[in-house]
């Protein structure tokens, strides 16, 4: 970073911190940012401080929300016996922009990795249960990535579920809409086989 | 964007600002700034700020600089006979790091695009005139961009210096070091011959 007076190096610097920003796409940032002006600059410096200012978790469900509740469950029109556990927040927003799920979620922040010292403590998991003895709760939905710790996780919870009677499904894996056959993977494959349904 | 807080929402649009940022990026950015630690998005949000407050423009040569004057040419160690015309920082940040320049510079901030608005009044001509009039100078390189607004500039220039009788060269336009002449366009080979030099 020669030639570069010292504050902008320090921009460049925070800047590649960001995940999958390199130095080089830091640099056409920070040039951006030298460009526009000083209100558009100001506006972005101080939404990263209000976020980190304003949002926390969800008492509930473990969402980001902005005040001691999330929307969703704040929302009276969601199906509160319908719960749907997540990792994280981004899975939520996927599936709520898909537009199909009326129910409230559960995020974990995480799924279980004892490599990484990630166990059932280190997961919102007594609180689940908690949630789930405290209302009624008609079915949970595991909605974990379909990776180890996602199915592992899921597989733990289950169990955990239906000790206390509680119905539990998982999302269905197999090949995506729009895709083909030819390129799925046989781990793909063999769970939409496995997923199958009558018609 | 549904299913975000409000907060969380702000801060995407003003991330998916940023060029080659879209909302997916801009969403991903935003979920890894809730995660890091407060000091980490804070010191972030300082620098755009700080970038903003103390970077103006060199009042010699229109580099970015934290003071009156730029880096460069507050270092004597420089060549002041020498002076490269650029169109952007970023193009003297990218000589500045081959190593292998020890003049000054002049950066334009644009190049000559009359369809755009941009004629010779828009640019800092007027004070490179001023300045290799006050100087003596021995030669100025034209490192514009090779694209039409660059080389009219260069051309223009050229002509403006030459007047004054000051030497003027051009950067060379050919094959990039490790390129392959077989994936080369028509104009880099038409440059790469009519820069070519006895051996």
């Amino acid at each position: 970073m020669t030639g570069y007076a010292l504050p902008i190096k320090r921009l460049i610097k925070e800047l590649s911190r960001l995940p999958g920003i390199g130095e080089k796409t830091a640099a056409r940032l920070a040039a951006h940012l030298l460009r526009v002006s000083g209100e558009e600059a100001r506006r972005l410096a101080e939404s990263i401080l209000e976020v980190k200012q304003k949002i926390r978790l969800c008492s509930v469900c473990f969402n980001l929300a902005e005040g001691e509740i999330c929307e969703i469950c704040a929302d009276t029109g969601r199906n509160r016996e319908l719960v749907c556990i997540v990792e994280e927040p981004d899975s939520l927003i996927a599936l709520e922009e898909s537009g199909e799920y009326r129910g409230v979620y559960h995020v974990l922040h995480g799924a279980l990795s004892p490599l990484d010292g990630i166990g059932p403590e280190q997961l919102p998991i007594r609180e689940l249960l908690v949630r789930i003895a405290a209302h009624p709760v008609a079915e949970v939905i595991m909605a974990t990535n379909p990776s180890v710790a996602g199915e592992t996780t899921a597989l733990m919870l289950s169990k955990l579920i239906k000790e206390r009677g509680v119905k539990v499904s998982r999302i269905a894996l197999g090949i995506p809409v729009g895709g083909d056959l030819k390129y799925a993977d046989r781990m793909t494959l063999a769970k939409c086989l496995e997923f199958r349904r009558g018609v």
